[in-house]
C-alpha cells in the first residue's frame, strides 16, 4: 500500500509513507493520542491522493477498516473538543460552467427582476414574521389573562386566611396544563429548544446545524414559547422570535417547503447557501425588530452576529424586512386592541416612555452599575455553564420536572411575603403576569411602589430560576429574564441611592436606575455591544439614554469578559461547534497553512471512474465534502463538492469508457437546485457493477477557479481569506500548483487563545 | 527587442511580440485609440517581464521613449474617463518576513497593550472631534449673532421707509468681510473645499486622494466653514465635520504630524494603511456624531460608505469614538451655555422634539412626498452636474464673486416680501440666522407662522442658491441646505393639506410635514439609505418617525436613481476616481481575469540588480506601484511595493555581487514606518554607478504570499476577492504559477453598467 502511495505521490509531504492519521506536527506536544482519530480521513492509504491519480486500480476497501472502527464512538460534550459532526455551509458560490453559462445568458432585465424578487421575498419575510409575533402575543396575552383570572379568584377567596398553600395549588393547576402541553411539544423537535440565538449565530457563521431552519422547528417553537411564557416559566418570548424569523426567511426564500412536499416553482435562483444566508439574516433581523420594535437594532444584530461582508444593498434590504416586520406587528396589534391606525405597539416588548433626564454626576454611578452587571452576568454564566455540563452528563429528561418543582417552591415564600406586607398587588403582578409587563412596571411605577426587601428576594429567586431555566429543553429566551433581574436590582439600587444621598429622592428616579440595571444585567450575560445598545435605545423610544446605556454595556462586557465568555458563546462551545470568530487569535502568526491544513487530500481526476467516486463517497470513516480535481501531472484544476457528485451519480451522468464524451447526459443547474438542500446520502444511490466501470467527466460541474494559498501563508492571512469570503474549502498548493492540503473550517476553529497562549482543541467525531 | 522578449517569455500571451500598450482585447470595439496610452506601462519592451528575468542586460531606456511622451498631457474631467493619477491604498497587510518576525516576537500582553492603545486613540479622536465641533459652533454663533445684530439695527432704522437697498447694504458689509477671509483661506488648500464627504468616501474605499488627511487641510477647512456659514452662504457646517473628524483621526493615530515636523514616537505600530483606515473610519463616524448628535448614525455612515469587512471589535471602537465625540460636544456646549451637567446639545444640529404622532392614512402622503423629493433631488443633482462641468471647463476662479453677487440678488426681493407682508421676523430669521435655527423653526413653529407664498419663494431661491454653492471651492456641506429646502416645501405641503382636506388642520401638523419633506429632499440628493435614516431619527430624538422616514428615503432613492446618481457619486465620477462599488456589475460574468488584467507585467528577481530597480522606478512613462517577484523559472514567489523598494534604495540595502548575502545591512520595520506615508520620489535618491552594479536581496521585504487567481477566474469573483480583502494588486497566474498579469483597482473600476449593458471607461493619465 505504502508502495503505491509512494509511487504516484507528488506532494512534498507525500514521500513519507503517511502513518495512520498523523498529518501535521502538533502545536504543543500533547494530544497526540486524540489526534490519531482526529483528522477527517482514516489512516487507510486507499483514498489518499496517490491512489486516485491511478484510476483503474481495483477497489479493495476491506483491510485496515478496523482502525477506523476502533476509535471511540461517543465523546461527551466538552468545550475542549471540536465536533466533526457539524458540516459547513457554502457561502462562496461554486462558479462552475453551468452557473457561468446561466449568468451569461441572463440579460440586464433578468438581473433587475431578480433584484425585485429579492425585495419581494424580504417584504414577505417581514410580513410573516410580524404576523407570527402578533399571533404569539395575542395567544400569550389571552392565556396569561385566563391564568391570572383563575389565580386572582383563588387568592382573593383565601386572602383573609392567608393560606399560601391553597393559592399555590391554584397556580399549580393552571401551570400544570401548560407544562404538559410543553412536554408534548418538547419531544417532537429538540432543536426548537432554547432561545435559538446560538443556533442562528452558528448558521450565519457558516455552520450547518441540522434541522435548524425547518418548518416543523418553527411550529414547535411557536407552540413551545406560548406554553412556557403563559405557563409562567422565567423566560421571554423575544429570543425565540429571532429563530422564528430565520425559519420563515429560509422557507419563503426557497419558494417551497420540503416538510409539506410543496414546490411553488418560484425563487429557484435562490436555492443555494449564499442567497439563503442573506435571507436568513433578514429573517433574524425581522425577528429582533418584531420582538423589540427595534428595526435598526435588528439589522445590527444580524450584522454583528452573522454577516462578515457588508454590502449596502443587502443591508438596506435587511432593514426593509425589519421595518415591514415591526410595522405589520404594530398594525395588527392596534387592530386587535381596537385602536386601528394608532400604531402604538412597535414590538412585543415596549419599555414605555422615559421622560426623566440624567445628570453628569450620575455617570460614575452608571459605570459602577455596569461593573456590577458584568459581575452578576459572569456569575450567571458560570452557574449556567455548570448546570449545562451537569445536564449533559446526567439524565436531562427529569429537568422539566425539577424546574416545575422549583417553580412551586418559589411561589410559596413569595406569596407569604406579599401577605405579610399587605402589598402583594404589584409584586403579584410581577410574578403572575407576563414578564414584559413586570419589566415595564419596574421601569415606570412611581417611587414607593416596591419595597426593598421584596425587590431583593425577587432578584435572588428570579436570578437562580432564570439561570436554571436557560438551557432547559424549552423554547425560551434569556433576554426578558435578564432585563427583569437587572430592573429589579437596578430599582433597588435607585431606592437605596434616594435614601442615602441628600436630595436623592429628587434626582434618583428608581425607574431610571431600573433601566440602567436591566441594561447592565443583560449586557453582562449576553455581551452584545452595538446591536444591544441600539435595541435598548429603540425599545425605550428615545435616544437620551444612548450614552449611559453604551457606557454600561461596555463596562459590563469588560468586567464580564475578564471572568468568562458570553452565554451564547458558552453554549456554542459546549456544543463543540466549529465557530469562526472575527479574527484569528492574536498570537497565531507563527502558524502557517502547512501546519494547519489537513493532508494528504483525496483528489479526483478531471475524468474519473464512477467506481472510485462511489467508493470514496461511501467510505464511512471519512466525511470529506470537498474534493480538489487535478490534471494528470497533479496540478489543481478545480474543486467539486460531495453534494454535486451525489447529484451527478443520481442522474447517472456517466460515459462508457469506449464512447466519446458527447454521450454524457446534459444536466441543468435546475437539477442541483431541486436537490438542494437535502441531498440524498450516498447509500441511497444504487450503482451497478457495469456502471462502476464507466467514467464521469467533472469538467462542467466543478468550480474551475477555487481560491488557493501557498503553504507558507500565515494563519491570520488564511483566516482572513476564509472569513471574508465565507469559504468552505481552501486548497493549499505548492509552488508548482500541486495540491498539498486542504484547509476547512475545523482546521481554523481549532486554535484559540487560552490562558497559556495559543491552545489547540481536539477534534472529535461526535 | 521583440526577440529578447520572446526568448525569455513564458506567459501564454507573451509569445506575441507585445505591440505598444496593446494589452487586452477591448470589450467593445471603440476606444482603441484611447487605449493606446491607457495601460499603466508604456509600450517599450524594456521593462516587460522578459527583460527582467535576464538580470545582467545593460540598460538602454532611451529609444521608444517618444511614444510615451506623445500622449495627450491634459484631459478634461469627464465621467467617461478613469483617471490614472490616483493611487491606491494598501488595505491588505504586506506580511513580509520583518512583519512576521515582529508579530511572532510579540507576546500576548503586547497584543493586549496594542488593543488598549487602539481604544485610547479612539477616545482621543472622539474628544478632539467634539472639541473642534464645539469651537466651530461657538465661533459661528458669535459671528452670526454679531452679523444679525448689525443687520437688525439697520433694518429697524429703515423699517418705516421700507428701503431694501439700505438694509441690503448692511448685509453686504457684514458678509463682505467674511467672504474676504474665505477667499484668503481658499487659496491655501484647495482640497479643503467642498463638503469633504466624497473625498472621505474615496479614502475609505481605498483611493489615495492627495493631502486629504493633512493638518493644514483641517485648519483651512475649519476656518473656511466658519466664514462661509457665518457669512450666510447657503451651506451647512455638518458635512465638513466628517472631513475634520477623519483628519483628526489620521493625525492622532500616527502619533506625529509631518506638517509640524513633530514625532511623538508613539503609536508607531499604526503607521500603515490598514490601521490608519480603521481610525479614519472612527474619525468620520465621530464627525457625523458631533454634527448630528447621532453616534449610531455615524457608525453606520462609516460602514455604509467605507468599510467592507465588518469586524465586531472595530465597530464597537468606532461607536466608542462616536459616543465620546457627541458627549464632548454636549459637555462643553452646556458649560458654554451656563447649563453645566444638563447635556442638552448632543449635536451641532438638533431637530428638537417631535411630540405629534402620525396616522396610518398619512403613509401614502409620505410616499408621495418621497417621490417628490426624489424628483427634486434628481433635478438638483442634474443642475449641479451641469454647473460643475461648466466650472471645470471654464474659469472657476470667479465663482466666488458670482456667488456673492447671487447672494445680493436674492436678499433684495425677499426683504421686500417681508416688508410688504409685515411679517419679516420669522423669515428674516430664516435668512439671517444660522441655517440650523431656520430648520428648527420650520419644524417647530406653530401653524400660521409662515405664509405659503413666502415659503414658495424661499424654496425656489434657496434651491438654486444651494445648487450653485455646492461644488464651489468653499468648505461647505449640502446636508443643511437640503434639509432647509425640504423643510420649506414640506411645510408648504402640510399647510396646503390643512387647507384642502376636512379636519386637515387637526392632523396635518405642518412641522411634521416639514420633517418628512426635509428627509425626502436630503434623500433625493445624497441617496444614502440606512445611515441617513438613523441619523435623522437620532437628530429628532425619538424613534416614532423611523418608519415614515425609511419609506420616504426609500421612495426618494428609487425615484431619484431612475434619473441620475447621488450627488457624491456624481462628484466622484467627475473627478474620474477609480471607485469600487459594492459588487461587480451584474452582467460581468462573461469577463475573466484574462480580459481584465494588465499584461505583461514588470517583475523582479528575488535577488535583483540595483541598476535595474532604479531604472524601472525612474521610468516616468510607467507608474507601477507593485512588482511581482519571481524565481528563476519564472514562478511567482512574492510581491514588493514601490514604497518598499524606495526605502531599501534610500538605506542602500545592497550587497556587492561577489560578497555573501550576510553583508546586507539589516533594516527594521521601523525604517519603513518612519518613511510612511510620504515616501520620497525616486528622483531624490542618488545611486552611484558602482552601486548600480550591486545586488539587492528582496526576500526579507517582499510579501511572500500574495493572493493569486488564475486567468479563468470570472470578474465578479476577482472583484469580490479584491473588495473583501482591500487589495491593491492581485497577481494573475497560469497553471504553472507563472505571472501572466496584474489586476489593480483601475482594471476593475473600468467596468460599469450603462444604458446599453456593460460599458468600459477609458483610462486617462490625468
Amino acid at each position: 500500500m505504502a508502495n503505491i502511495t509512494k509511487k504516484v505521490s507528488w506532494s512534498s509531504r507525500g514521500d513519507e509513507p503517511a502513518p495512520a492519521g498523523e498529518g501535521t506536527p502538533l502545536l504543543n506536544g500533547a494530544g497526540g493520542a486524540a489526534r490519531s482519530y482526529s483528522r477527517q480521513f482514516s489512516g487507510s492509504g486507499i483514498f489518499q491522493i496517490g491512489r486516485l491519480s491511478t484510476v483503474d486500480l481495483e477497489e479493495d476497501p476491506a483491510p485496515e477498516e478496523e482502525s477506523a472502527i476502533s476509535r471511540p464512538k461517543e465523546i461527551p460534550h466538552n468545550e475542549k473538543l471540536l465536533s466533526l459532526k457539524y458540516e459547513s455551509l457554502d457561502y462562496d458560490n461554486s462558479e462552475n460552467q453551468l452557473f457561468l453559462e446561466e449568468e451569461r445568458r441572463m440579460s440586464y432585465m433578468g438581473f433587475r427582476c431578480l433584484e425585485i424578487s429579492r425585495w419581494v421575498v424580504c417584504a414577505l419575510i417581514g410580513i410573516l414574521t410580524g404576523l407570527i409575533a402578533c399571533f404569539i402575543d395575542i395567544v400569550v396575552e389571552n392565556l396569561a389573562g385566563l391564568k391570572y383570572k383563575v389565580i386572582k379568584e383563588s387568592i382573593l377567596s383565601v386572602a383573609e386566611v392567608c393560606d399560601p398553600h391553597r393559592s399555590q395549588a391554584a397556580t399549580v393547576n393552571a401551570t400544570w396544563i401548560l407544562h404538559n402541553l410543553l412536554l408534548m411539544f418538547r419531544y417532537r423537535e429538540p432543536i426548537a429548544a432554547g432561545s435559538g440565538i446560538p443556533q442562528i449565530k452558528c448558521y450565519l457563521n457558516g455552520v450547518k446545524i441540522p434541522r435548524v431552519v425547518r418548518l416543523k422547528t418553527l411550529v414547535v417553537k411557536v407552540c413551545g414559547v406560548i406554553c412556557s411564557v403563559a405557563g409562567g416559566l422565567a423566560v421571554g418570548k423575544e429570543g425565540p422570535m429571532i429563530h422564528s424569523g430565520a425559519v420563515v426567511a429560509a422557507g419563503v426564500s426557497q419558494g417551497r417547503s420540503t416538510s409539506l412536499k410543496k414546490d411553488f416553482k418560484i425563487f429557484e435562483y435562490f436555492r443555494r447557501d449564499t442567497e439563503k444566508r442573506d435571507f436568513v439574516s433578514a429573517g433574524a433581523a425581522a425577528g429582533v425588530s418584531a420582538a423589540f420594535g427595534a428595526p435598526v437594532g435588528g439589522v445590527l444584530f444580524s450584522l454583528e452576529e452573522g454577516a462578515s461582508f457588508w454590502n449596502q444593498m443587502l443591508t438596506w434590504r435587511i432593514f426593509f424586512a425589519s421595518m415591514i416586520s415591526t410595522f405589520t406587528l404594530n398594525f395588527f396589534l392596534s387592530i386587535y386592541h381596537n385602536k386601528t391606525g394608532e400604531l402604538s405597539n412597535p414590538g412585543l416588548i415596549n419599555f414605555g416612555r422615559f421622560d426623566s433626564d440624567y445628570n453628569l454626576y450620575e455617570i460614575p454611578l452608571f459605570i459602577c452599575m455596569g461593573a456590577l452587571g458584568g459581575l452578576l452576568g459572569a456569575l450567571f454564566n458560570v452557574l449556567n455553564y455548570w448546570l449545562t455540563i451537569f445536564r449533559i452528563r446526567y439524565v436531562c429528561t427529569i429537568s422539566l420536572f425539577v424546574c416545575f418543582q422549583s417553580q412551586r417552591s418559589y411561589v410559596c415564600p413569595t406569596l407569604q411575603l406579599f401577605c405579610a406586607d399587605g402589598e402583594y398587588n404589584s409584586m403579584a403582578t410581577a410574578f403572575f403576569n407576563t414578564p414584559e409587563r413586570s419589566v415595564r412596571s419596574l421601569f415606570h411605577n412611581p417611587p414607593g411602589s416596591y419595597n426593598p426587601p421584596t425587590l431583593g428576594v425577587f432578584t435572588l429567586t428570579y436570578f437562580f430560576l432564570a439561570c436554571w431555566t436557560y438551557g432547559l429543553t424549552v423554547s425560551a429566551g434569556v433576554f426578558i429574564p435578564s432585563l427583569l433581574i437587572g430592573a429589579a436590582w437596578g430599582r433597588l439600587f435607585g431606592i437605596m441611592l434616594a435614601h442615602i444621598t441628600p436630595y436623592g429622592s429628587i434626582w434618583a428616579d428608581p425607574g431610571k436606575y431600573a433601566l440602567i440595571g436591566a441594561a447592565a444585567q443583560l449586557g453582562g450575560i449576553v455581551r452584545m455591544t452595538l446591536s444591544l445598545t441600539v435595541i435598548l435605545v429603540e425599545a425605550t423610544g428615545n435616544v437620551t439614554y444612548g450614552f449611559p446605556i453604551m457606557l454600561v454595556l461596555m463596562t459590563a462586557k469588560i468586567v464580564g469578559d475578564y471572568f468568562v465568555e458570553g452565554l451564547y458563546d458558552i453554549h456554542i462551545k459546549l456544543q463543540s461547534v466549529p465557530f469562526l470568530h472575527w479574527e484569528a487569535p492574536a498570537t497565531s502568526h507563527a502558524l502557517t497553512a502547512r501546519e494547519v491544513m489537513s493532508s494528504p487530500v483525496t483528489c479526483f481526476n478531471r475524468v474519473e471512474k464512477v467506481g472510485t467516486i462511489v467508493d470514496v463517497l461511501s467510505n464511512t470513516s471519512t466525511n470529506h465534502n470537498g474534493f480538489p480535481v487535478v490534471t494528470r501531472p497533479g496540478k489543481i484544476c478545480g474543486l467539486i463538492l460531495r453534494s454535486q457528485l451525489i447529484v451527478l451519480l443520481k442522474h447517472k451522468v456517466f460515459v462508457e469508457r469506449t464512447r466519446s464524451r458527447l454521450n454524457q447526459r446534459k444536466l441543468q443547474l435546475k437539477d442541483f437546485r431541486d436537490a438542494y438542500p437535502r441531498f440524498p446520502p450516498i447509500q441511497s444511490i444504487h450503482v451497478s457493477q457495469d456502471e462502476r466501470e464507466c467514467m464521469m467527466d467533472l469538467t462542467e460541474f466543478m468550480n474551475p477557479t477555487p481560491y488557493t494559498v501557498t503553504q507558507e501563508t500565515s494563519l491570520p492571512r488564511v483566516f482572513k481569506l476564509f472569513r471574508a469570503l465565507g469559504l468552505r474549502h481552501l486548497v493549499v498548493v505548492d509552488s508548482e500548483n500541486r495540491v498539498v492540503g486542504l484547509v476547512t473550517r475545523k482546521d481554523l476553529a481549532r486554535y484559540h487563545l487560552g490562558k497559556h497562549g495559543l491552545e489547540e482543541l481536539q477534534l472529535a467525531q461526535t
